[in-house]
Formats: C-alpha cells, structure tokens, sequence
C-alpha cells in the first residue's frame, strides 16, 4: 500500500515572551538572552499540519480538506492569532511553560491529533518561528489516540 | 552506511476539473466547490522527486542528474505541460479518477518508479498544487519493482 | 510631504489559452507555442495592487485595508478565481483579447481604479503568472479617472 | 549617467498594538479589529532600505555595505529588535502615533535618511509586515536634509 | 496610454574575487573583507530585466518573450553561467574594474540594451547576488541608443 | 515519548570545481559539463542541520541553540563561506573528492555530528546548492558516536 500525506499550512502573528519568574533578571537575560525582554516581541508563524490518509478512490482525496481547514481554524487561528502568547494560553501563563516553538508543538498536538478528520490522522506538525529554524514534533501513542 | 538521496524540482503548468458525471450538479459543487467549475481552472504545479543511491567514489554523484533530467522532461514536463489534465491524461478523463494532486502522484509513481537512472530509485513524491498544501506519496514494493 | 504607498497581494488560480480563430492552426502554434494547445492550462496568479494615500493621523493607515480586500474579493477572486479565463470574461472570448498577462491587467485595471476606497487611489498592478516573469502595468489619466 | 541604487534587507521581530485611548474598546475593534487586542501581536518584520549613489571607479561599490549595516544595526536592530514597539519607542506609547507599518517607516525616515554613508543618499523605504502587504515611503526633502 | 513592463528573470552562478593588484594584501582585506580571498567564491545569481513595450492588440504581448529569452541565453547565460568572472570577462581582469554587482550590471547594460527585441526597450536591471541585498542599474541615454 | 527537532539554516557564498586530474579534458566535459571549467563557478549554499533532542522543561528548548550557532559558525562558517572548496578543504584539492553537494556533506557529517550540543544529537543535514535540488545526508552510527 502506499503511504499518502497531506500537508497544510497555516499561519498566525502572535506575540510571546520567554520568563521563569523564579530567576533573576540576570539569569532570565543569561538563558533568554533578548526573548527575556519585559514587554514581549513576536513572530509570523507558520505552521505546517501534516496528516495521512488513504486515497478516496471516487474523491480523489486523502483528508477532507475543508473539514481540516475548519478545525484548524477554531483550534489554531481563532485562538492564537493577533494574540500574546502569555496572555491567552494559560499552560503559558508566568510560571508555567515557556512559549518556546517546542512547547507550541507539544501544547498543539493533543487538540489537533484529536480533531483530525477521520480516517486521517495526525503524523508530523512543523513550526516556523522565523525564516532561521524551525521546529518539527511528532507526538507519542498516547497523545494521538484519545 | 550513510543513507543520501537527491530531490529534484520539476514545474509544470496545467489545468484541471473535479467532477464526477453520474452526480448532479448540486452534488459535484457541494463535494468539490469551485473545483467543479465546468471549463476547470489551473495551477502552476511544483513537483519534487526524490531518489537515493551510494554516492559513487568517483563522481561524486549519488544520481546521474543529467539522465534524470532527461527522464523528468520526457515523463512530467512534455507530457503535462501547459496541458488540461483531464484531457490528455487518459486516466483522468470523465468517469476516470479526479485529478488531485493525490491522483496525480498515484498516476506518475509507476511511470517514475521504473524510468529512475540505476541503481538510484525513487522513494519520495512530493506535489505542490499551490503555496497553501502540498501531497506526499510513497509507493508500495510491487509499484517500483517493475 | 512624502509619498506612501501600500501593495496587496491577492492570488487566483486560473485557466487560459492564447489562440486567434482566425488563424491557422500552424499560425497559432508559431506565435503562441504550447500556450495555444486547445483547452488550455493554468496558473497560480499573484496580483500585487499598489495604492497611494495620505497618513491618516488617527489611525495611521494610508488606506482602509479590510475595504480594499473586500473589493479586491469581489472584483478579482470572486470573478476570476477557478475559472478558465476565456470562458468567464467576455472580453477573452473567442476572437477577442488574447488572455495574456498584459491584457488580464488592462482589464482589470479601469475595474480596479474605480473601486480603489477614496481617498487612496491606484499607482500600478503587477501581475506574476509563474516565477520566471512578471508584468507591471500603470494606466493612463482616463482610465483611472471614471 | 546612470542611475544606481542598492537595496538592503534587515529583519527584527517585534510586537505591536493598535488603540486610541480616547476612544471605548467597541471602537477600538471596529476599527482595528484583532490588532487591538490588549496585549498586543506581533511579527517578523522585513525592512527594505534603498539607497541610490555613483559606481566608486576604484571599489566598484555605490556604497559602502559595511557602514550601511553598521548604521542599520544600531538605528534598526539594536532599538526595536525584539520588542515591543508600543513600549520602547515614544512616539508609539498610548496617545501617540499608531504603530502601523506607515508610521514606523515615517519614524524611521529622518533617523536613516540622516545616517546614510555619504555621498550615498536614502530614495525608499519598504516595510513588510507580513507576507501578503507591503508599504513603501519615500520622504520629502526637508526630512532627508538634515 | 498606459505604461506597461515585463520583468524576466535569468539565472547564472558564478565565481569572482575582490581585489586591487596594485594595493597591498592588507588594504585589498580592509577594503574587500573576505572577498579579497585569492581564490574567489561564488553566487548563485539571479538577474531580473525589464522591458517596456506597446500591447501588441493581436498577441497582447508587449515583448516577444521568445526572442527576449534567446537574447538573455546569448548575452547572459552562456558567457557568464558556470564561470569565473575575473577569468571569463576582460573587464574584470585583474587591474580592470571590480566585479561588484554595480559592476556587473554596468557591464551589461549596453549589451542587453541594443538586443531587446524592437520596439520593446530596456528599462532597468535588478541583481540579486545573494538573497540580502539587490542592485538596481538604469543606464542612461547614450548606453540604450547605440 | 514524542520526538522533537529542530533544523537550522545556516548559509555560505563559496566556488568549487569539477574535474578529475586523471582524466582527459574530454572526458571531465562529458562527466561534468560546466561544471569542469577550468577556474570553478559558485553557488550560495544553504545547509540545514537538523539536530533532535528532548524539551527541556525547564527552559522548552530541545537544543542550546546559541551554542548550536557557535558551533555551525566555526564548523561551517568560518572555514567555508567566501572560499573557493577545492583550494581550502584538503579533502577536495585535485585528485581528492569531487566537492559534489553530496561529498560536501560526508565531510560534514563527522565533525558537526561529534560537536552538536549533549545532549542534541545530529539526525540530518540537507544542502541547497541551486534553487532546483538539493540532497539530504543521514550518516552511519560511527560516524556519529565518536
């Protein structure tokens, strides 16, 4: 059988802040170096959402991509965009984990792998921070599999 | 032992309709949207090819990239070219599969998967229909042991 | 007083073909190539919409940017986008304008120039049918003022 | 003679907000929509500097690169770089100026149009936001003769 | 009437070195940085080239893009594609002019402006050298009008 | 566990040459074409390195990415941008390894897998030598575990 993927992209401009509140400032600046500024800076991410399917034989399709493009935009779009991270996620509240591309991917994996339009299903999220790097996550059996 | 593979980028320009003839109208629009328009619509397709082999000692090379240029040409880009997908490909006709980019790499798999320069062979397929998503297609043993 | 501008990009995927009915098939085939083969192909247009205004000194905007997306949706996208160019404008109807690059934006132009929110008005449109070139077109006084 | 220019991209990350504090919260939305949220968004911003100068016979340079770049780090990077505009530049605190990609390029205007490498001059600006707009500025002669 | 232009975009990679043979090492390193380095390095180029041109009222083209691209093959790809430009260009020889990117186009200006096809004319000249700066060449009455 | 990485780009302007000193002037131009003249050509490569690790809960990153940059600058950097590879790495003088995208990264692999930052581990390197291909390096397990 082959293996078919889709792979689609979505963007959002958002703000965050990197923090831990139990350091000092100058150990905040040592680890964050400028992502440690007070106010916040921010990014056009991108997110790139990969799923596999099999091939509809009357569609043509491996994903309804409309279905997709819906549920990424209650669970991505609506949520994140034109936002401050720190501010309306509270898993990234002071304190708690810091907004890191790592830890978007990880926060974003349960509730995407979860609304998948099935019979596809969640394989690979990539986050573009920057033009520079980017970051790639592949959640575990568990996370996946509700 | 290292595992190398070469990705190749080859363009083409065509234009495609979804439509399936023993549905109504209202069914082919409510399935298909503006894909269903009658005359079809068009894309400048970006198609990535992936092949991996040892790199040879003497050469340098892990493919011989001018033959695989000569088998893209000859295989995608004369064939498909500023072409009408439903038109001269014959699989694609009305009553055929719909020409999505899954299809379309389901259709040049085979045809790629055994024209590849030896001993290089083909393990990736990777459509751009537009900037928004792209496809991935990976074909089964029997599909590249022709 | 300084000169600001402010440039969309709206995208459509479009069929076309260049032929001349009243010319050979020969004919065609010379001054058009693979452009005239008979049901056409498509592309991923890009058109960039560059607008002139003052700096409102309350908002800070040069033009009111969700009034120009809705008319660049109801004059571009709406109209022209999945849909095979000869078959949806008049004006690229057999025997007509050649659906060129040039021609799309001497059509669109006037359209454009008209609904452009007062008090910004249109410098240029540019219009990408591939990578490899694109077509820049400023419209004369007439045009631009209905 | 010839007319020579070079164009220099420098990026820098940075959060923004859009409010009027004269104005109620349902304003604010109604104009500015998402960017009013209350702590701000941001973005990858790509700055465009051209500046036009005659060939040297001797370097072949019409300008000199290094300088320019030191003078864009420490007016361009260095100050906004991330941060949040509306927190580290005055003209942009509440009651001021909206930091709209207009009005960060006429802030940004006399400050490099003063600093350009002599004999090298500043002829535009451009500013990308994000990837679907731009704004280009080019300033009166009072602001760029210091 | 309106203006209307065509921008074609070519492609060469090539090698060059910075160096003034009658400066000392030291000052050929202060002045040229690492592109003083004896044995060159390399870009991969990407030239664009527009032309200005009347529409054409039986094609809609305002160039013959065929003949434009001959032209480029000629004047462009195959002198310069692959090559060394101190080697392969007299007038970067050592103790000629350096092959800056100004230097290059100024080069090309005259050559390519007496072989846009008639009646279309050249109008500028963009190199980008790499991907974080471009120049701009408008050459001036003389160089258009052999 | 989920698996988690991150890629980062790092570029470098550098010319090369192919040509096997055993060989006839003949048989180097029908192996590798222009790739065999006589004083190299250049590319503006661009290498990306991914690298795979746990999120650290603490800060959520999966790499110390500063440390990451250091060592990319004085591993890829440093010895390789604005040179020319067969005059600079011994590995590629004349009779040694052609400095083929592929070659270039078997030299790689060794020293940026012995020094990516504990405990990060190197998973793929991927070179851009022209917009139209690239390859992709996976080493063996010694190379990788010094």
């Amino acid at each position: 059988m082959p293996r078919v993927s889709l792979t689609r992209k979505v963007r959002f401009a958002a703000a965050h802040r990197y923090s831990r509140p139990e350091w000092s400032e100058e150990e905040n600046r040592h680890v964050f170096g400028l992502c440690a500024n007070p106010h916040g800076h921010g990014h056009n991410y991108l997110l790139e959402v990969t799923v596999e399917g099999e091939i509809d034989p009357v569609t043509g399709f491996c994903v309804d991509l409309d279905a997709l493009d819906r549920m990424l935009d209650e669970r991505v779009r609506q949520p994140l965009d034109h936002q401050h991270l720190n501010h309306v996620v509270p898993a990234f509240a002071p304190g708690g984990a810091i907004p890191t591309s790592e830890n978007i991917l990880a926060y974003l994996w349960p509730t995407l792998a979860e609304a998948v339009p099935a019979p596809a299903r969640l394989v690979r999220l990539r986050l573009h921070e920057e033009d520079g790097f980017h970051v790639d996550f592949v959640g575990g059996e568990a996370a996946s599999a509700p």
